[in-house]
């Protein structure tokens, strides 16, 4: 072993220990003939210290010594005179007796320190380096703590790790699957797991009855923001079980995690509401509940109200959220506001605003309505002088998500978002179907195993459109601060229910059994009732550090369009490799 | 929930509680009037008891009850007449007052019992109904566990599990990469990992001193008897690190796995023999030492002595072993033997014996040796009268493997590899190099990165390639009952090394730059001494099960042709994800 101790560990009750170290050099400098050298590793930091006593072959060294060089020292702890609070070891530091360079270090190409002078993509590009950094450093270690509390909860509670495989066959629904050429079937392929869902409900028709894996899974999707070709998955499945005993062991998972990780204590048991309520209070599957600002549906009190205010009158839905404070909001910021909710993505035609002031109610409605109205929507909402409403108005669902939209927005300008605040929820009774306009069928919200909800199955067989509109499935998803972490459902395991399924989803039975033949057929021999839930790892991970961005979660990520830019992959391979393949390249001219 | 108890935990003490079970229909049979059920789930076998008392609903229930339905009953434990020491549960039974069947099942193509009636392509095809078999469930249960103790022994060291990428580049050196074209960067490909051995030393590099991962890993060899196209490694890597402490450390692992697991206490010390060791006295670089039986060198002995035995006078080695109690072989056993050691598999030219039993010294060699000669032989190999000296003669190294090869023979014929009995050792100082006389050139007998050991610098560095045959790495195997379950070296991480490795292994710099040219480059960044390991987790899983086979402890495994018979993988792509991906396929004409 090079070291005694870590960079890390030293005390003040270690003072007059020889100790061996070894690690990092994050900087060197010399001030009235004494050095001072921060030595690094992943523990921390500890100064070395050298000065005009030192033996002539360790200043000598020294002298040499560069940013990043790999070094081992020998030396006695000491008290410091000048003691650094802020770091752990900052009580103490190392008097040399001697040093040695096990490596020399080229000056890296950004600083490794807490906040780096490197752009994105070079830090990418440097990825071995980035990782040094302390923050990075902490992501890591981070990610470890929380994989290996998923495991010993779950071990605890009876759920069996197994392993499926990645070399599997590729399927037709879904997203776009990664395929691997077979050298040894000719013309043949493997597909990536894009999940273990099949496996994983085969698992339960074999009797396993507690599963779970932490997974590598891969899609090849366009790469939207934060989206990875490849992901990890915690993946979970139990037989024998309804959708209460699912959401209890999983709540209980997070309560674990939440304590374990954050030493954060859940007494209470998470919130559950319906998709329908989300979208009515926050016009979102995955409402972030860190802050209230719920929506208050006007539609009833102004649609036909007032003086023929044509916005209100016309549409479907009205409604509005309560920024409190926020009375005093200037006509820029307003009308950044209104840019805010005209973008695009978020698509709404118009923001309306009823300011509660000291000078009283003002709106950008006043022609159409009466300030008596007015107060009474205010007070109805209980909103309070210094609060500003802000309205939107459309079509029901496409208003409520951009409602949803400013409300974040809103909460984030108000400071309500903090990221070491944690509230999670669980979302139920999804819409079991969409309806697609375009093809003029049904699709599954979920997947087509997901079961509909044990009171729905008059509306599940009765085969009229807008019954079975109102299905709700026996799904859930589990959010945290905004983002959807987790999400599973109860299976079908019934097969008359399948049939039902299928057929109303278009399926003809000879369609339904080329896709999902194979676990139908497996059904066929005794498949138990079960359900489970898939959680992103990369997500609960980022969200526990208090990120956004998932990338600084994963070790060797890759960027936006794919690719690993320190490994320079995806990369052409040789022809001898295509040949044994038994496939060429086919590219399109430009 | 569908259960209040699993059909695995009811005993005396329960008897007279109300419980609801639910699982598989492993048997019916009906007796004076009685229906015996047993239901099955992966905790065990309960049996069911429904008379002529019970409820006609019950037993019309149970009419139609066929083998794996699944069922969920209600009744009372009742301390059973007839017990069933065979099994945990076997002192009580359920006396059902309700019974319901909440999915039916075919007949299954085979039985699922202990033992099955079907096939091993039969059962591979079914996998889902093979893993019902309580053999199967153990293994995965065992896997499961040995997984859950290997993380909690190296998180409680201090070591970090980090997940490496699966999409990388593909690398010429090796064995063959499986690539996955990318859609997004037409004509090029992904590889993945045949081990995250680069990710490991770059995560060095990093700072994460103490690395693991358990992870799936893939190769795209032409099959041999059991390999996997894909197989699960436990990947290690520590910095700051020499041979010894990579050994103790990983030695306390497989202590921790023994006792975790196997409740197998190990005190002493694992055996470390070096690889010159290993092949002198079990011609194997992968001994099993579960039996002694070890070779006794005759050549000095035998050649050139005696009445011109051309056989031993001509080779470069003679060498023995000792089968106790065996003197009484006839004629045919030794036949057999002879014909066993002349199989191509194994390469001898034929087999020496010297038997002696109660009427003395005989041998197949009497016209060349004296009764004199022959008792010196025997008596200072220790041999005791009943024994049998097999002897086998040729070059020295082929002469041993095949000598070895015959050991392990003999082994199994007395009963010596007792499969519930662990004999762990490391292997150290492989030869650095193997010369291949085809190409006049040195290949690394591990990979490129692997140090010679530290007192072999000299020769190391020589130039001379009678000392570079010498060389010894500084690498280290696992092995326990003759499998090789781990292996690793401490890495050479001053780049001066490194060049004279690439030199000595005939790549000039531009060659190494073009090859390794991405992690040589991140050496320059300051890399720390590291070292590391590496464990075949499924081959441990076996040997831990007492298994000479891994198929059965992974759950969805491949059969010897690379196919999931099961899914049907690999299989065909349609054309538009043929053109998507750029590719198209090159089928030869038979």
């Amino acid at each position: 072993m090079y070291r005694t101790h870590t960079c890390g560990e030293l005390r003040l009750n270690d003072v007059s220990k020889e100790v061996t170290l070894a690690g990092w050099v994050q900087r060197v400098h010399s001030k009235g003939g004494v050095t001072f050298i921060g030595l690094r590793d992943r523990y921390g930091i500890t100064q070395l210290i050298v000065d005009n006593n030192s033996a002539d072959t360790v200043k000598e060294i020294v002298g040499k010594l560069g940013r990043e060089f790999v070094i081992q020292t020998q030396g006695k702890v000491v008290e410091r005179s000048a003691k650094n609070p802020k770091i752990p070891t900052g009580d103490i530091e190392i008097a040399v007796t001697a040093i040695k360079i096990l490596n020399q270090a080229e000056t890296p190409p950004f600083t490794i320190e807490e906040e780096s002078d490197g752009g994105d993509e070079l830090r990418l590009k440097y990825r071995y380096l980035d990782l040094r950094r302390p923050p990075l450093q902490h992501n890591i270690m981070l990610r470890h703590r929380m994989a290996q509390s998923v495991r010993s909860y779950l071990d605890s509670q009876g759920f069996l790790e197994i392993e499926t495989p990645f070399l599997i066959r590729s399927t037709p629904e879904g997203a776009r699957d990664f395929v691997v050429p077979s050298r040894m079937n000719a013309g043949e392929f493997y597909a990536l797991p894009q999940s273990p869902q099949t496996f994983k409900q085969l698992l339960m028709v074999s009797g396993y009855d507690k599963y779970f894996q932490i997974v590598r899974c891969f899609r090849d999707e366009d790469l939207r923001a934060d989206r990875q070709p490849e992901f990890t998955q915690i993946d979970c499945e139990m037989s024998f079980v309804e959708r209460e005993d699912v959401l209890n062991t999983f709540e209980g998972l997070a309560k674990y995690l939440f304590k374990s990780v954050l030493n954060l204590e859940f007494s209470d048991k998470f919130p559950r509401i319906s998709y329908a309520e989300a979208m009515n209070k926050y016009g979102s599957d995955k409402p972030d509940i860190r802050f209230g600002m719920e929506f208050h549906e006007l539609t009833d009190k102004v649609k036909g109200k007032g003086k023929n205010f044509v916005v209100f009158d016309s549409v479907e839905y009205v409604g509005s959220i309560c920024a409190k404070g926020c009375a005093e909001y200037t006509r820029k910021q307003l009308d950044a506001l209104t840019d805010f909710v005209k973008r695009p993505q978020v698509g709404a035609k118009g923001l309306v605003y009823i300011r509660w002031s000291a000078e009283g109610i003002k709106s950008s409605i006043d022609k159409f309505y009466t300030p008596d109205e007015l107060q009474a929507i205010a007070t109805g909402m209980g909103a309070k002088q210094g609060d500003l409403i802000l309205i939107l108005a459309g079509d029901r669902k496409k208003t409520q998500e951009a409602l949803g939209t400013l409300r974040l927005e809103m909460g984030v300008r108000l400071g309500l978002c903090d990221n070491t605040k944690f509230a999670p929820l669980w979302v139920v009774d999804f819409p079991l179907f969409e309806w697609d306009e375009e093809t003029q069928r049904f699709y599954a919200t979920h997947h087509p195993f997901t079961s509909p909800n044990p009171d729905q199955l008059d509306l599940f067989n009765s085969n009229k459109k807008e019954d079975i509109q109102q299905v709700t499935a026996n799904a859930y998803d589990f959010v945290v601060n905004g983002s959807e972490i987790g999400g599973g459902s109860i299976r079908i395991f019934d097969s008359n229910m399948q049939k039902q399924m299928f057929k109303l989803l278009g399926f003809t039975q000879e369609e339904a059994e080329a896709q999902f033949g194979f676990i139908i057929n497996a059904f066929k021999y005794g498949a138990p009732p079960h359900g489970g839930i898939a959680f992103g790892f990369d997500r609960w991970c980022a969200i526990f550090g208090g990120a956004d961005s998932i990338r600084d979660y994963i070790a060797f990520p890759k960027n936006n369009s794919g690719r690993d830019t320190m490994l320079d992959s995806p990369a052409p391979i040789a022809q001898a490799q295509l040949d044994e393949l038994n496939i060429r390249l086919n590219l399109k001219k430009e």
